[in-house]
């Protein structure tokens, strides 16, 4: 498992609190391995719990990987008053995910005052190569002054 | 909990086998609840284990039972030969998700030889009401004579 | 050609007047032929003027009076001093497009504050029949107090 | 105006002569600048005839030319007897677009059988700088053997 990259303690800090708050990121066995301001990743080792029925890994599962590796590039950038919250997300599966696990490469693409644009690259991992299988692009918007929604 | 409504029994076995052989519905405790040819709705009790850091249900599990249901409206439709696989989904979040549950409305918007396009609304459920939380667009593949794809 | 469905004619005005400064609606051969609260038509009549290369009418074509159908649905649910801007849109095209012309049915899913999602279903249309050939699903953001920007 | 790169003078030609077929691109005034393997780049010059109700130019517009740029990018790793039909696609629009004209850099993703990926940024130009103005996703369908499509 690769060693978090430095960045701002603050930040990294701060999605790190974040992160452990998502119980279905726990569910699911999925770290944050990466943050660097607008860039964030986040891997989850292949099983038997997040397959379909096929025993690839589940879209849904890289869906959820790469929507909050989106979410987090996102907020690495924002103030720290301001939560995020995913309003679209498009994916495209390339190829059946399977192997040793999934790593999502969310980086931000352009962030504006409201919404912000990332997206989000997911590789599957088995011996030493990496294979594409799948390419998601969100949008993310802050929120401010909305009670409970800080991160 | 909605009784299954009937339909051809063939395909409604077919489709009940498929889903127990998801290992991510099964790890976030989602059960189909209607299966009917060229639509499926799968429900999903609220809970910590699925949340996102405001303690709204994560849109990657509401991304994920939405492609699943996508995907089993389109299986519906299918011959039994072929398996189907999910190459692209959008997903739009329209209110965060809370309250009791979440029901994830599947169907086929237009069924091809090779493509079906599938669409599904999520609706939360607390009390009495129900809140529309999400539209999802996929584009479903179907699989003809691939080793280990007949589902 | 249909006649404009009566509404709120300061609304139906509003509309008409900024759909008249679309340069690229006037291009293609659009018009809008109903207009009523959070949901507007614009029919764009085949031509080869707009044709791919297969002699369809270009995917293009449809997306664009699409996407105007769901901007000027969404328009018509602000208040005057907004303007409107699409922030992304998706389209899934169904069959190929010919016929004597499409019809895109813009309407409003869900109006917040900042942002509104609209889904919009074109049709072809030949002699007495329509085949619904593409489905699109958009985001738009209200702009208020933005130079140059109030429709 | 770039000149076109040079490639595979069967594959420029097949590309350059489907591309004359489009009745819109030559209605929107579009033109190819490059073609390479995998990559095709579509300019476009700001004018009044493609602009939305603000002045900008439409979205549709650069939808248009950013779907074309993508089917050719896939076109150009397709063997001869095969034609392109796009199925999806999704755009972000990051900025408003204005200039001198728009680029959109198609290039593909993933090549396969029947589905190709690929995406297009999309570029706004005026005087020395480029800003980028769009994403685009699509999925495109390879056809074989089916009359009137063989490009």
């Amino acid at each position: 498992m690769a060693a978090i990259a430095p960045t701002d303690p603050l930040v990294e800090t701060r999605i790190q609190r974040s992160f452990a708050k998502q119980g279905l990121m726990r569910t699911l066995g999925a770290n944050i391995v990466r943050i660097s301001p607008g860039a964030v990743e986040i891997a989850l080792p292949a099983s038997a719990s997040i397959s379909q029925q096929h025993g690839f890994i589940h879209a849904g599962a890289i869906a959820a990987i790469a929507d909050a590796a989106a979410g987090y590039a996102a907020l690495s950038l924002m103030p720290a008053r301001m939560g995020v919250l995913t309003t679209e997300f498009k994916i495209n599966l390339l190829s059946p995910a399977n192997g040793e696990r999934i790593l999502a490469r969310g980086r931000v693409v352009r962030a504006g005052r409201t919404l912000t644009v990332a997206q989000t690259e997911v590789v599957a991992l088995a011996a030493e190569e990496e294979k594409l299988v799948a390419l998601l692009t969100a949008t993310l918007m802050a929120i401010e002054d909305r009670e409970g929604i800080s991160d």
